[in-house]
C-alpha cells in the first residue's frame, strides 16, 4: 500500500549549488528560490552556513536569507556545521537548520575530521542551543548504503547513529545516498530495519543518482511507507567538472514519477508541486551556470527543442 | 520473492542504431557486436530489414548477418517489418527473427498504416514461413502503456494482442514502453494482468529511459517474477536530434543494478555481464557519432575523468 501523498524537501539552493564553481550572485539565487516557491515546494534548504573561505559560493548566506520571500506554509532551512555557522543562522533569523553525520566512520573523518561519535558530541550543543533559540533542526546520515571509502554499510550503524540524532532533539533525518550507489534492494534492508525502531515519519529519504537507481529507490521507499524524499530540482548536485554527470535526484524527475504514480505532492487541499515551474526554477540556475542539467525531464525538453528545430 | 537470473536482450544494434542519422560502417557495427558479445550479452538484436531506402543506416543487414562472429551461446537475431524483409532475413542465414505490432490502435496506424488486426493478420504468414524456414520468432508490442497519441491505454488490449502473437508461434513477447513514460504502477497493473493468463517465462519487458523511470520499472517487472529484459549499451536510441537526450534503457545501467541486487546476468555456469565491456562496446558508438551517451555509467566515468584532469 502506496502512501497518498508525499513531502518534497528541495535541496537544489544548498546541496545542489554548494559545490558549483561558478558563481551565482545573491540575485540569481533568489530568483531560483523564488521560482521553487512558485513552482509549490514547501521545504527549502535554501544555503549553508559554512566558513565563506571554505565555500565561498554560499558566502551570502545570511544576506540570501533576509531577502527570502515571505511565503505562506513554506519552510526555509540552512545547513549548519558548526557553532559559528549557527551564530550566523541565528543572527539570520532562519527557523530551522540541519545538522549532519555519516554512518560511515572513514568518510566522517575525511568529510569532517572526527569520528561519528565526536561529530555527534559537537552537534549536540549546537542542535540543543538552536532548539532553546525556537527553530526545529533536521539530520542527515551521509553514506547510508555504500561509502566510497568502506563499500558496504551495515544497517545497524545506520539505525543507531539515525536515533542519536533523534535524541540530539531534530525532528526529521534524512537517510542518505551520498554516492547514488545504493539500489531498491539496499533500501527495502536497511529503511525497513530502521523503522522497526523508528517512526516513518520522521524518516527522509535522500538520493543521488549517480548510477540512475534514485528513481527506483524512492519506490522502494515508498513500498515502506516513507513519505518524505529530498530533491534538487533539474538534478543539480553533481561534479562541477562534468556537465551531465548526475547529482541529487532531479525534483522534476521526481514529480513526474509521484504524479504519474497518483501520489499527492502537495499539502492537503493544496495543489502539488508544479513540474513545469520546477524545470523553470532549474533553468535559471542553467542559464548562469550555461550548462545542461542532468534531469531526465530537462534531457527529454532539449530532445524536444532539438527536434522541433530540425 | 526476486529471480535470481535475468536473461537481458541487447537491442542496441537495432533499435540503438535504427534512428541515428550518423552513417556507421558495416565494419563499425561489427565491432560493436563483437564486444558486446565480449562483454558476455548472448542475445543480441543486430539490425532489422526495413527498407532500406527508408531506413539506409541499417541497409547493410544482409551482409552485416553475413559476417558475424560465430559464438557459442550467443544468439543474434533481425527485425522483420514485412514478406519482403523475410526473403532478405532468410537469405542472410539468421536464425531468430523479430516482428512488431503495439497495443496502441493510434500508433500502428501511423507507424506501419494499418490496424493492429491487420498487422497481425499481415504478420501470420510471415511468422508462418520463418518457423517453416526453421527460424524462432519474438515479438514486440509497442506503446503498451502509455501512447503519444491515445494516452493510457488499457490492458486487456495488451494482453490481447500479446496472446495474439503468442498464437502466431512467436516465443517471447517484449511488452514495451516506447516513449518511455511508464512508471512502477503501470508495470505492475499491466503486467501483472498478463501474467494472469500468460508465461512469464515468455515475457520480456522493453523500457525507454525518457522520463528516467526504466530501472524502476525493472525492479517492478522483476518483482513480478519476469526474468527478460531488453536493453541497449550506451542507452542508444534517443532522439538523434539531442545528443543527451536518454534513449533505451542503457545496458549498463541494468547491470549495475542487477550485479548490486546480486542478481545473475550470464547463463548458468557463465559469467554475468560485464559492466566495463558494455562501456567499451558502447564507446565504438560514441565515437563514431562523436557524442556523449545518455547512460547514467557513461555520465558518471565522463565525471570521473574530467575530475581526474582538474
Amino acid at each position: 500500500m502506496l502512501p497518498d501523498r508525499v513531502r518534497i524537501v528541495e535541496v537544489g539552493p544548498r546541496d545542489g549549488l554548494q559545490n558549483e564553481l561558478t558563481p551565482i550572485s545573491t540575485e540569481g539565487k533568489l530568483q531560483f528560490v523564488r521560482k521553487l516557491v512558485a513552482a509549490g515546494l514547501t521545504q527549502i534548504e535554501v544555503t549553508s552556513f559554512v566558513n565563506p573561505k571554505r565555500v565561498p559560493q554560499l558566502a551570502d548566506a545570511s544576506e540570501l536569507i533576509t531577502e527570502l520571500p515571505s511565503a505562506e506554509n513554506v519552510t526555509f532551512s540552512a545547513l549548519v556545521p558548526n557553532e559559528k555557522g549557527l551564530d550566523r543562522a541565528i543572527e539570520s533569523g532562519i527557523n530551522r537548520i540541519a545538522i549532519f553525520t555519516a554512518a560511515s566512520e572513514t568518510f566522517t573523518q575525511k568529510n569532517i575530521g572526527m569520528s561519528i561519535d565526536e561529530s555527534i558530541a559537537t552537534f549536540a550543543p549546537i542542535a540543543k542551543r538552536a532548539i532553546d533559540a525556537g527553530m526545529s533542526v533536521r539530520g542527515y546520515v551521509s553514506t547510508c548504503f555504500v561509502c566510497p571509502y568502506e563499500r558496504e554499510i551495515s544497517k545497524d550503524r545506520v539505525r543507531d547513529v539515525t536515533a542519536k540524532l533523534f535524541d540530539l532533539g531534530v525532528d526529521e533525518v534524512a537517510i542518505s545516498d551520498t554516492i547514488g550507489a545504493a539500489v531498491p534492494t539496499d533500501v527495502l534492508e536497511t529503511v525497513s530495519f530502521v523503522l522497526e525502531k523508528l517512526p516513518v515519519e520522521r524518516i527522509a529519504l535522500h538520493f543521488h543518482d549517480t548510477y540512475g537507481t534514485a528513481l527506483a529507490n524512492v519506490v522502494a521507499g515508498l513500498e515502506l511507507g516513507v513519505t518524505t524524499f529530498d530533491a534538487s530540482a533539474g538534478g543539480l548536485g553533481g561534479c562541477p567538472f562534468a556537465p551531465g554527470a548526475a547529482g541529487n535526484l532531479a525534483t522534476e524527475d521526481l514529480v513526474y514519477l509521484l504524479d504519474r504514480m497518483k501520489i499527492q505532492t502537495g499539502l492537503a487541499g493544496q495543489p502539488g508541486v508544479d513540474l513545469g515551474k520546477v524545470i523553470e526554477a532549474a533553468s535559471v540556475v542553467a542559464r548562469v551556470l550555461n550548462r545542461q542539467l542532468p534531469s531526465a525531464q530537462w534531457r527529454r525538453l532539449q530532445a524536444d527543442f532539438a527536434a522541433d528545430e530540425v
